[in-house]
């Protein structure tokens, strides 16, 4: 961390050398053509330790997580912040660490900042699970911290934690999750939380008319369920309804609509193979499940994605955009209404780290996250002449 | 021709001398993989000059249409006809000459065979259009032969005749024209059938309830319009409706649902720009215009399409399959209803050949024709363990 940290100053000191102002270095930048746009893609900020999460403050600073546990402040002019104090431990393992980060609705009034990680068992046990706590960003300090969402039971496993946080115009708050890779099954019974959505409110409280709520041997937190592993997460701007995208295994990549109480079919429906080959199911459609809304396979090993809403990049507004970790892209699926006409893919040739968060900022431009020890902070704005 | 009608029969007599029976020869035969199913590619006959549509007869056999005016019967043993006689003179001619065939569907009962092509102007102008005759099959002649339908106006061009036939099931018969290139503006008036889908009575007579009916300045067998190229039409086996597919210019191939009086968009609106790179419309969204249902960008070249609903491919049941000149590929989108979830590139490492045609035979199979002076009619079977 020593080492990390004196790199992540060298950037800062470098970034704030470098440019005037808010202006950002052209050191870092390059064009490239997209069928629509022309666009800049600028590394605003590197030297991050696989960031995984970000979510932007109303100072227009990104907050960004990084899996070892640390949250930063990372300006437009790419300076990085020290690490936040107060933020819980998390057990840094294989795929587990500090996830995602989500900024309250009424950031503003109440200064809440939520963070998804992985949490070891608190009774000492081997296990582990996704959680979720938040705490009042005072300074660079997390205050009043609380644990709202803890995943059940602990189990032992560095994989399939999820997840994304996603608050819902109602202001509920989503959980994406994961099956914990060697426990798929579990995503298919409702006493546990692997493979599941969730949806509770913000203090950690139960929506009363979640679907489960009152069902013996199901756990009220659940939304939906059969997923595998959700990395990503929107609200449509539109509908306000939840898009959720998650990871296949070898192949079957899936994009869902989660409707409240339905299965998506994980483990017995898929349209992937495991990793070594072997098959999981022979089975895409299975009575009672839900078929994706759109697929890939190969996969592209999808992360995080976003409704595009800004004005910068106008002739993708409304479009679904999806971060790859394989293929380091971001899928652009041209919707009309919730059907894909098109698919698209950005970036291929200007972004050679593996995407593993993306958001649209204030300013409409499109930012990235790349899953690598020099992790990148990139800036996507719009060069058409 | 001469050469042409030698070359066939010596194809013919190389395949019934090797192979026993109806059995296929394995001689032209390669297995390729793709994601649901193995599959095996066997050409069952080669040497058609052009071949451009075909239609399965119920002895088995496929009527294949030649584009330089030709219409022969292909027997699934590789055995070519001679040139079925009383087929309407063509105008062959860069993109035009003898294009679609359909059978009837009481052709058991009634014999009719419907056949578009590129027809000169009978009162001797210059100009020409795409027509409909039809004729009965009797023996290897068309008797009372009929012009059921006559492409408005005549127009001097090689380019952009369409034509796809495709019967509804309520017994109508559905034509798809093109805009005759130079002539698109035409595309978005109703005084002329360039870049319309047309809706007749087989007898040539007009639906009462067509969407023209009655409006001044009109066409009345125009279905709808805004069409550039449409040379692919289906029909959908569960909802009855009409899908087409379209030739976008450089970009912008399109799937159209066409409705009733709808106008798709062409020039006005286009996902595509010109050969020469400039630019024809700026715009894909035009108020009044309908969106395609899914499009391709860049182009695949389309041709024609069928709803795959076999038992030789169970994996393929209720997917829609495209072929593609330019990619020699067919693209397969997995649907979900009507929504695309997923698109695969099938057959592109073993056919070399741009693909004109497929349908589905009789028995299951997928059969394809391809679009060269030595055209190919092949046989994709199933090749799973």
């Amino acid at each position: 961390m020593l080492h990390t940290f004196f790199k992540l100053s060298t950037v800062a000191l470098f970034c704030s050398t470098a440019v005037a102002g808010a202006a950002l270095t052209n050191a870092y930048a390059a064009e490239a053509q997209t069928e629509r746009h022309t666009v800049e893609v600028t590394t605003v900020a590197d030297g991050l330790n696989f960031p995984w999460g970000m979510a932007f403050l109303p100072t227009g600073e990104a907050l960004i997580t990084e899996k070892s546990g640390s949250l930063r402040r990372v300006g437009l002019d790419g300076v990085i912040s020290n690490a936040i104090s107060g933020v819980p431990d998390v057990v840094y393992k294989s795929q587990g660490g500090l996830l995602d980060v989500a900024i309250d609705p009424d950031f503003g009034e109440n200064s809440w900042v939520y963070l998804s990680y992985s949490e070891a068992d608190p009774a000492g046990g081997k296990g582990n699970s996704t959680a979720v706590a938040r705490g009042k960003l005072v300074g660079n300090n997390l205050q009043d911290v609380e644990v709202i969402f803890r995943g059940a039971p602990k189990y032992e496993s560095g994989a399939h934690f999820g997840s994304r946080l996603a608050f819902s115009p109602e202001g509920y708050l989503f959980i994406t999750l994961g099956d914990r890779y060697s426990a798929m099954d579990d995503a298919q019974t409702l006493d546990n939380h692997h493979g599941k959505v969730v949806r509770i409110w913000p203090d950690g409280s139960i929506p009363e008319d979640n679907p489960f709520v009152g069902q013996e041997g199901a756990l009220p937190e659940i939304w939906s369920y059969g997923h595998r592993n959700v990395q990503g997460a929107a609200i449509h701007p539109q509908t306000g309804a939840l898009w959720t995208v998650e990871h296949g295994p070898k192949g079957g990549d899936e994009i869902n609509i989660p409707v409240a109480g339905h299965n998506y079919g994980w483990p017995l429906a898929t349209y992937g193979i495991d990793y070594d080959g072997s098959i999981i199911s022979d089975k895409t459609h299975v009575e009672g499940t839900v078929q994706p809304h759109y697929y890939w396979l190969p996969s592209i090993a999808t992360s995080n994605m976003i409704f595009y809403t800004g004005n910068e990049f106008p002739a993708w507004q409304g479009d679904l955009l999806v971060g790859a970790l394989k293929a380091s892209k971001v899928a652009r699926l041209d919707l009309e209404g919730k059907r894909v006409m098109h698919e698209e893919a950005l970036f291929e040739q200007v972004v050679e780290q593996r995407i593993r968060d993306i958001e649209q900022g204030p300013d409409g431009a499109i930012y990235l996250l790349t899953d690598d020890r020099n992790g990148k902070f990139i800036r996507i704005s719009n060069a058409d002449d």
